[in-house]
C-alpha cells in the first residue's frame, strides 16, 4: 500500500540555497560588500514592496507584465522591486536629497521579476551592484566600469569581456536617416532581442537610400577593440554620434590607467533591457554563458524623473546566481562547512568541561558541534 | 510660486536603511552570521514568496489576514512569507529529507506581516535565527537558549533577560480542570495579548471549584527564578504538566553549565504567537522595551505535518531592528563608514599613478575615492 506522501512545492522561478550554496552566497556577498566599501560606496537598504507608479516611473511599458503585483490595505497597487536603481534613485530623490553629491552607493538585495526561466534567469534571484550619482564625467563611467571588472575579478573569474556600448551613438545614427519613433522602437527592440533577420527586415521597408540602409544595417555589427571604433567615426554623421564615440574613447583611456582595458571590448549595438539608459551602456560575457553576468550604464535623467535634483550618474548590477555558478567551475567556492570539532561528553561535570572547551574553540572560529 | 514637488513615498511599514543603517545591519549579520557557523549552524535561504497553503499549513486561522498575499500566472495563491521556521521545515521535510539528523540550520532573512506598526513592528522586518530539528532532548532546547543568549551577548548587549516558558505546562493545567476547547482558547488568547481582565473574566464564567480557580488565575503570574519554578509543582496536579516543570529544571541545569543562567528566568505565562510550539518557548526582554527582542521554542511535529519525517526541534528568530536599536543606544554601532583616504589627480600620468595608488591601499582594506 502506497501511502500518499505530501512534498510541499516552491513556486515556479524561486529555489532554495541548501546549505553549501547559501555558504557561497554569503562568502560572495562579503567579499562585494568589503569591495564595495573600500571604492567608498556606502551600501543602502530598501524595501522588496515599492509603489507599481514609482517603480514604473523610469521605464517604458514592457516592464509591467513582469512585475509581481499586490494590494496594500487601500486598495493602492504595490508591486516586488525588479532591480535596484530606481528604487535608490527614489532613495536619492527623498530621504538623500541633502547628501552632497556625487552619491556612491551600493546594494545586494534580491529583485523579483516574471520570466521564462529557460531564459536563464529565476523570478527571485539576488543582485549586487552601485550607483553613482551626481557626475556626468567619463571619469565616474570608467570609475563605474572598473569596479564591475574588480568584482568578477574578486570573484575568481578571469575568463570574462566587458562589452561596452552608447545608447547615443544608437540614438544619433538613427536621428542622421530621420527615422520616426515607432522605426527606432522597433529597430531597438530587434536589436535587444539579437535578432537581426527582424532588424534587416525592417530596414528593408524603410524609404531611405541605399547607403543610410547600408549603415543602419551595420549597428548590430560593430563590435571589437579600439581600432573598431575609430571606424565607426567613419559613420558618425552628427554630434550626437560623435559625441557618444568620444566619450567611449576616453572611457577606454581610463580603464587603461585603472590597468583594465584586456577586459575590455566595444559593441555598439547593445541595448539594455531598462528604457532609462542616456549614456554607456555595458554587458559582461563569459565563454559558454548566453547571458550576462553583470550589466549597467549611465541614467542621466532618472533621479529627476523621481522628483529629485539633477543627478546624472551610472552604475550596474551584478548576477549573483550566475556569479556563484561561474565560481563553482572554476573551483572558486568556499570550503564546505564542515565541523572541524565534535565536543562529546557524558552529562554532569564533563558537560560543563565540554561547554567551556567548546566556547573557548568558537571564540577563536573553530566550528564546534557538543553533543551529550 | 510654489512648483509642487514630486516626493515618492514607500509603502506602509516599510522602511530604507541609509547608509549608516545599512552598515550597522551589515555588521550584527556578519557577526551573527559567524557565530551560528562557528555553533555548526548551516546557513539556508528560501524563497521570499510561497504558497499561502504551505505558510499556513502550521498555524492556525489568526494567520491570514496577516499576510501579504498574490497571485501566480496560474491563479493560484503566494505570500510573502512571515517567518522563516516553516519554510525551513518545508525545506527540511523536501529537499533536505535525506540529510542525517540532527539538522542545525540557521538564517537572516526579511520577513513579512500586515502589522499595525505602532506594535513596534514593521510590516516588513529582519529576523536572524536558528533551527535545530531532530532531538527532542532538553540539552537541544538548552543549546538553542543558549545560542541566543550568545546572539545578543556578539550584539553587545547586556542589559535582557531571557524568559522561559513551557505550553504543555499551560496545556497540563487547563487540561486537570477539564476545560473545554473553547475556553482554552479564551485563555490562551488572552494570555498571549496579556489581557489579565479578560482573563480573570473567562475564568469566574466557569462552574469550576474555587480552588481550581484559584490556580488558574495564577497561570500569567508564575514568572520569577528558580525558587518559583518548585512552587510551580504543587499546582501540577497532572503527569503533563509535570513533565513540562521537569523539562525546564533540565534545561535551567544546562544553561548553568553554559554559564548563563544570570540571562533566563522563568515566565509560565508566557504563550507565543504561532500555535505550532509544542514544549518550552522563551522571550528574550530588555528594559525600557514593550516589545521581545527574539523569541522561539519547541515545535515537535512542524516538519511531520508539512510532509516530512519526524524531525522534533526548536529554534529562534531575532528581530533585527530592534536589536540595531539598542545596540545603537549602548553604543555599539559600528564607526562610521567615512572616506578614509582622498586620492586626487589632475590627469594624465598622474591619473594612472593615483590609481595604482588607490588600488594598493584598497588591496589592503582602506577605503579610497579618487577623484579628478
Amino acid at each position: 500500500m502506497n501511502k500518499e506522501k505530501l512534498v510541499l512545492e516552491i513556486p515556479y522561478g524561486t529555489r532554495d540555497f541548501l546549505p553549501i550554496e547559501a555558504a557561497e552566497k554569503r562568502a560572495i556577498e562579503t567579499t562585494l560588500a568589503s569591495l564595495f566599501t573600500v571604492w567608498g560606496y556606502d551600501e543602502v537598504v530598501t524595501p522588496t514592496i515599492e509603489y507599481l507608479d514609482n517603480l514604473t516611473l523610469g521605464s517604458n511599458h514592457t516592464l509591467e507584465p513582469h512585475l509581481f503585483k499586490l494590494f496594500d490595505k487601500n486598495n493602492r497597487t504595490l508591486a516586488l522591486r525588479h532591480e535596484m536603481t530606481t528604487p535608490i534613485a527614489r532613495l536619492v530623490s527623498s530621504r538623500l536629497q541633502d547628501y552632497p553629491l556625487p552619491l556612491k552607493l551600493s546594494y545586494i538585495s534580491s529583485v523579483f521579476r516574471y520570466e521564462q526561466t529557460q531564459t536563464g534567469r529565476q523570478c527571485e534571484f539576488y543582485q549586487a551592484g552601485v550607483e553613482l550619482m551626481g557626475s556626468t564625467s567619463a571619469f565616474a563611467d570608467a570609475e563605474v566600469i572598473a569596479l564591475a571588472i574588480q568584482g568578477l575579478l574578486h570573484a575568481g573569474l578571469l575568463d570574462f569581456q566587458i562589452c561596452l556600448g552608447q545608447v547615443e551613438f544608437v540614438n544619433g545614427i538613427m536621428e542622421q536617416y530621420q527615422l520616426t519613433d515607432s522605426v527606432k522602437n522597433q529597430l531597438k527592440t530587434a536589436m535587444e532581442q539579437r535578432n537581426l533577420v527582424e532588424f534587416s527586415q525592417i530596414i528593408d521597408e524603410q524609404d531611405l537610400p541605399v547607403t543610410a540602409k547600408a549603415v543602419l544595417r551595420k549597428l548590430p555589427l560593430l563590435n571589437g577593440g579600439i581600432d573598431m571604433l575609430q571606424q565607426a567615426y567613419e559613420l558618425a554623421l552628427n554630434e550626437q554620434s560623435r559625441r557618444a564615440l568620444d566619450n567611449l574613447s576616453e572611457i577606454y583611456r581610463l580603464l587603461q590607467a585603472y590597468g583594465v582595458e584586456q577586459y575590455v571590448r566595444f559593441d555598439l549595438g547593445i541595448i539594455r533591457d531598462f528604457s532609462y539608459y542616456t549614456g554607456m551602456v555595458f554587458e559582461a560575457y563569459t565563454p559558454g554563458l548566453g547571458f550576462p553576468l553583470c550589466g549597467g550604464g549611465r541614467y542621466d535623467p532618472l533621479v529627476e524623473m523621481l522628483g529629485g535634483r539633477p543627478a546624472p550618474g551610472g552604475g550596474f548590477a551584478m548576477g549573483m546566481e550566475r556569479v556563484i555558478e561561474l565560481m563553482r567551475e572554476v573551483g572558486q567556492v568556499p570550503k564546505a562547512s564542515q565541523t572541524d570539532v565534535y565536543v562529546l561528553h557524558h552529562g554532569g561535570e564533563s558537560q560543563a568541561k565540554a561547554m567551556l572547551l567548546a566556547e573557548t574553540m568558537r571564540d577563536r572560529g573553530i566550528r564546534v558541534v557538543t553533543h551529550p
